[in-house]
């Protein structure tokens, strides 16, 4: 498969997520009207995003929704069980361990790593909490790729040589520090203060 | 001013952020090439954004620091309060209370509103929970124009009628549904399950 755009590929899990919710109400064939509605994307949009996988609709007739699920399922990865590590155990931290991405079948936190002594070696909310000292050899052990990193932001960058030499592929990244690390790692950035305030510069300038 | 994308919007709290670290570290001038580095957005892309702010770099010299962080100050409102409500005291939810934004100076959750009667009533980290039968009055009457919805996913669309009446007007939505809801309202969707579907996505594409 060609190289998608990013944006498109964000709207990958969205599109699965309805199109499974259609599917589950018995639906058979959807179109990108219909769908537009739904995911509250235009519809040229979601044209131009299924052309890329080759998804042609028919005028008058739509997409075939499990070919579709088919196609995204395998895409997402969503057969296999994507292990990740949570790294900082602080208030963000306990709560994306709480919420553990129950919504996902297919994705789970299996270790979680800190430096406070009362909580390493306990299990938390279900997560067995290690010594940041064992980063690195614990997620080889586990061979987990994914890490969820919810450390302060003095501490991010020095998590770096630790990720890069246990050969971590990807990062979500919920700190505002952009990491220095090894360019074949994947980087994802959620700033939550940066959604909010990005929603407030666009409340504030369509105001005027 | 005139319209700016939405991906320009989404870098100016990154660009504001690491430029006041660099104005207090006593720098007064940086080229597109050092913030680059710094906030791993590459150049060409940094002077593209400036250049929609009529702020122009010059050679051998760069931007004026001091310049930049008073437009984006102004731009993101960094100089009044804007105080928020939560809607849906969980897991998400609670931890979004005791992380209260508080990274930035100008941002404030100041109420919160749950079904749960034992915490109705009572100050919850230090915000206090109303019932959620109050929204619509209690919204307008702390004259509260941004939300975070962090309710369980069959309550979401309910919500529209009473955000609609309290005059709402922008919504930073955490939970995977897209609301179906007047047009004028600002929607932010951080579907946390998504960025990190979208992060498998990529690291499995790439290994193949």
């Amino acid at each position: 498969m060609k190289e998608i755009p990013k944006a498109t590929a964000k709207r990958l899990p969205l599109y699965h997520r309805y199109l499974k919710a259609f599917h589950d109400m018995g639906k058979l064939r959807i179109s990108s009207t219909e769908l537009s509605e739904a995911v509250k994307v235009d519809s040229a949009t979601i044209r131009r995003d299924f052309s890329y996988f080759g998804a042609l609709g028919k005028r008058g007739y739509g997409y075939d929704i499990e070919y579709l699920l088919e196609f995204f399922g395998k895409t997402l990865a969503q057969d296999r069980l994507q292990t990740v590590a949570l790294i900082g155990v602080g208030n963000l931290g306990n709560a994306l361990l709480n919420y553990n991405f129950k919504k996902s079948n297919n994705i789970r936190i299996d270790a979680a790593f800190d430096v406070n002594e009362d909580i390493i070696g306990t299990i938390h909310n279900g997560v067995p909490v290690y010594d940041m000292s064992e980063l690195e050899t614990q997620l080889q052990a586990m061979d987990i790729e994914v890490v969820i990193i919810t450390v302060p932001e003095t501490e991010v960058q020095s998590l770096a040589p630790q990720l890069e030499a246990a050969n971590v592929k990807g990062i979500l990244n919920f700190t505002s520090v952009r990491i220095d690390i090894d360019s074949n790692i994947h980087i994802q950035n959620v700033d939550l203060t940066n959604e909010l305030q990005t929603l407030i510069y666009y409340i504030h300038t369509s105001n005027h």
